[in-house]
């Protein structure tokens, strides 16, 4: 079972907020805005009102998103987010 | 009786919150922003100021939708919210 | 005398909120948000800004709306309620 | 003197709360969000940015408005309201 | 020294809120949203990104604009107030 | 060292709020929304989003501008003011 | 490791509030809206929905932003800032 997202969404899976990357590095979000790291499990079609919208992300990008942004949903053990790709700012590369 | 949604509205009838799916899952809304579970029983045509509005969703559908979206209704014993299909961000496939 | 409503507008004419209909079934607004019966009275042009808006409904329309919209009118003994297309969310069929 | 309205803005005059109209039958009023009764005494041309906006109503027309809408001036007794055409919801007929 | 409005903005030079008029008339604020009485003193091109905004008044004209718009100016001992013109609702003709 | 605005932005310098002009008359801002008077330093190129809006002022207008409008940046001793041309209601001639 | 913004955003690293530049000048943000200056590291591909937004700025511009724009990122010990071209106020030249 997994959420197939409408439109110009993308779920997204939560990373840990301290997590070590490969390349050793702690990622960590900043006090006064905090930013949220999180991978990409799903990209919706990107077509609103007929428009396409470009979907900048793909499936298993590390993303840095707005963090009041979005419908969290909880499935089993796993939390997700599912968000409009443009409260995805920035991916990590 | 049922209620036939205008335009890019959709009607949903509410799942239980916690409820055990076929495949074993239990559903739950994630703390933060409660994510809601819903089925669809009506489409709206789509149609808004003479523009076509994609109805991603068809009836029988589990969605994800916006917890503070729409009307709620109901009828008899039933619960039931009539919201856009903007409101909806995913479906449970 | 009645209303003649402009543009997009509808008139409608409130209907008990517990209202039993020719089926038997009692009609009752949700508690969170309290949904809206009430039957379609007058329907507008629907021009707006030389846009035709499709107007969804017809006189004798039994309607559900939001709450928040529109403008209450009292007349003689009568309460109606003019609102705009996009403020009735579905019809009861 | 007189006050002449710009653009899709009219003049209204308003009419006493509780009127008795030449039918007898009493205006009055709805508690929550109270109508505004009142005749039209000027309409504007009705061009905005260049666009014509229909002004659907006339001279002489009794009208229900929004309460919250335009700007109140008086000039010697009397008490005018100028407003856009679209706070006007209706015409009573 | 003068004030040359930018694009669709007009400078008004304030009225005596009890003017005695050459007709004799009062003019008054009414209670509840104070109209404004002023005189054009300037009027913008109307050129607002490359459209041109219709300025219906011309220097002289004793207008009624909204009484929260605009920004307030005093130069020497003159008071003036540089608005757009759509928060002129009217001329007194 | 200098400020560069972007697309339909403006750099002011602001000008002693009593400061005595040529001509011998005192600028002040009114009490209840203060005018603002600033000479203007540096005109943006005006394209935003590929459209061209119109910079009415030049480098060396003395303007006036909203109050609560753009950003301030000290340079050593100067204060700069960064603004739209939007902000900027009329140059004073 | 490094930020690859999306659409129309620029990543910015933060340069210290009161730094001596080569010139010798000081940098102080105004007290009234502390202005916020950057360097630029990253930018964005400029489009949006289809639409190409002119991107004005290139990595290693210093740069004054709205101060209450964008979201915070900590990589590291570094921090940075994503955030949008359009708040993005001047570029220091």
């Amino acid at each position: 079972m997994r959420i197939k997202p409408l439109g110009d969404r993308v779920v997204l899976k939560r990373v840990e907020a301290e997590e070590k990357t490969a390349s050793g590095i702690i990622l960590t979000g900043a006090a006064k805005e905090k930013p949220q790291f999180a991978e990409v499990v799903a990209v919706g079609s990107g077509i609103v009102d007929g428009k396409e919208i470009e979907m900048e992300v793909e499936v298993g990008d590390k993303v840095i998103y707005n963090k009041f942004a979005g419908t969290e949903v909880k499935i089993d053990k796993d939390e997700f987010i599912v968000l409009k790709i443009e409260d995805i700012v920035g991916i990590l590369v």
